[in-house]
């Protein structure tokens, strides 16, 4: 099976000699070897070839050497499939030309046969599953029906979402239907993500800390449930709420294997919101890889001592920064890996 | 002397018929009456004439009828009279030429003489205390050290200043030393204010929450409180730092008479973490605002009876959208006026 599987022995709660490691975007960016490739080809073409998924996905396991990979892609190629255009402006980011502003541009929105549009991805999770030889996990993701609500809404990155929330509290209905068949495209694309061999799925509401504790409860957590709990049968699945400190306890309660933590909240707080049983994946600051290494490799061990080893993923509490030293990427990793036997 | 004092009584904690409201960034943005002085002068200028200041800051006073008055002008001009330039790009928001990246960039800046460079904000009070009147009273302002530092460095707007992260991160020297020139002019800044007759201050720590617990303590907590501790024996302070919830406990303990809140921290949370005895200011969504105005309403009261009515500032938990319907931001305002005797 998988040779090194301390990941997915964390997920599943079993004890292990360190914590594994990822790092959250660790496919792309920081790498001079993913930037050569960037260099060719525009973000949607490497998405959509399974050649250069892989390639891009396979590119830190053998540089940086983590304990995961996870499948080169990007969240928004689910509204693409649903009939929403999107497009990846450089230097701007996402880019939605036709925006999501009523329930007659919901009305338009389609819940897509996952084949058809997305068949891609499964290549590249073909590709990749080979590539990688059973060596570490595979794991796939989604961002949360919430966060591509944002997107397709807002229909560009936003400091606040204002736009977004607007739509939401202004026209309710019409945004639950658009959350709703965001959640029917997602979990079909998943399943069949897990069919074709991701061994672990991870959610992202990147957005999710927008939102009040109560409008997170009412326009974002019940449409992530919905995806943990038709994935939790076939899957470990991992929820990621940049900023949702405050719904930990209720996503403790349902049937994630782990929960991602971003570096806001301490990880003694992060256990104790969770009840201490849940497997948490996190948090070192992105900006704090900026560290020189001998400190940084400190604060990697004092993290790890405050999560405890067992129970835990070390990860980034957010993505990686593009301008982050490889070497200083390489140090976050070895820092774990030299924490065993300590 | 002040004949609505009920702002005043809530900072000090005093039993009140109902809480005191007022919006942050009330004095600009959504008021047709700005846009029109918006059109003609500048940002900056807007800031420097007393005139338009006084006129814009007392706008809101006349039309939406809040208990406290703040000041118009801006966080950055703090930056602007220590010798960094700040510039207001439309569209762009704030904008540095040339930001401070190393220590020798950090030796260029200076703690100046506040009346040579700050004496038209002193000029604005003056006139608006004026036109006040004595009717409500006046709130004077400045950003904390931390969130003049991510202008200064990161030199314009940003997601998550990364760059001002990585500059403290990699060279933390040169950072204390900026964050104590930018403390000591801010405390000058201040008492000047409050001797030219502003009758309560506040630091808006906007950046704050972009810091782990860890680095709120070393970076942006010490210096904020620095000014508590010198302007207190003069004023009432408030601090409000966006997304700090992890650092409230801290804030409850120092001099401050009222600390602010956003809408991802519940009242009850908020009360929890603060011990129950200090004021406590906010916090409904900004784009809650676009709620209906039955309903809105509604969530306005069960926000009151949720932090109760005493010891409690109603407000935003950021500042006001420039595309809110003043007949939303009027009902924010009647709501809490409509909560007497309920």
């Amino acid at each position: 099976m998988i040779k090194n599987d301390l990941f997915l022995r964390a997920l599943r709660g079993e004890e292990v000699s360190r914590p594994p490691v990822w790092m959250m975007r660790q496919a792309g960016r920081y790498l001079p070897e993913f930037m050569a490739l960037k260099e060719k080809y525009d973000f949607f073409t490497r998405c959509r070839t399974p050649e250069l998924a892989a390639e891009i996905t396979v590119q830190p396991i053998r540089i940086v050497k983590p304990d995961a990979a996870i499948l080169f892609s990007d969240i928004l190629v689910i509204p693409q499939a649903m009939n929403i255009d999107v497009e990846m402006k450089p230097g701007v980011g996402p880019w939605v030309p036709k925006p999501i502003r009523s329930a007659a541009d919901v009305e338009q929105v389609i819940v897509p046969d996952i084949d058809e549009t997305l068949g891609y991805v499964m290549d590249a999770i073909r590709l990749t599953k080979e590539m990688l030889n059973n060596e570490v996990p595979l794991i796939g993701f989604a961002g949360s029906p919430w966060t591509i609500l944002c997107y397709a809404v807002e229909g560009k990155g936003s400091k606040s979402f204002d736009t977004a929330k607007s739509f939401c509290f202004s026209q309710p209905e019409a945004a639950h239907v658009l959350l709703q068949k965001i959640t029917d495209t997602t979990i079909a694309y998943l399943k069949e993500k897990v069919k074709t061999g991701v061994d672990a799925v991870q959610i992202f509401d990147s957005w999710g800390g927008m939102l009040s504790p109560e409008d997170y409860h009412t326009f974002s957590w019940p449409y992530i449930n919905q995806i943990v709990e038709a994935l939790e049968p076939m899957t470990e699945v991992i929820v990621f709420g940049k900023g949702c400190w405050f719904a930990l306890d209720t996503m403790a309660k349902s049937k994630a294997s782990a929960l991602g933590v971003d570096w806001t909240c301490s990880p003694e707080i992060a256990r104790n919101l969770t009840g201490g049983n849940i497997t948490l994946q996190g948090n070192f600051d992105p900006s704090r890889l900026f560290t020189p290494i001998p400190e940084l490799k400190k604060m990697v061990h004092t993290m790890i001592d405050r999560f405890g080893k067992d129970k835990y993923v070390v990860n980034l509490g957010h993505g990686i920064l593009p301008t982050v030293p490889v070497d200083h990427a390489k140090a976050f990793i070895e820092a774990v890996k030299e924490y065993e036997g300590k």
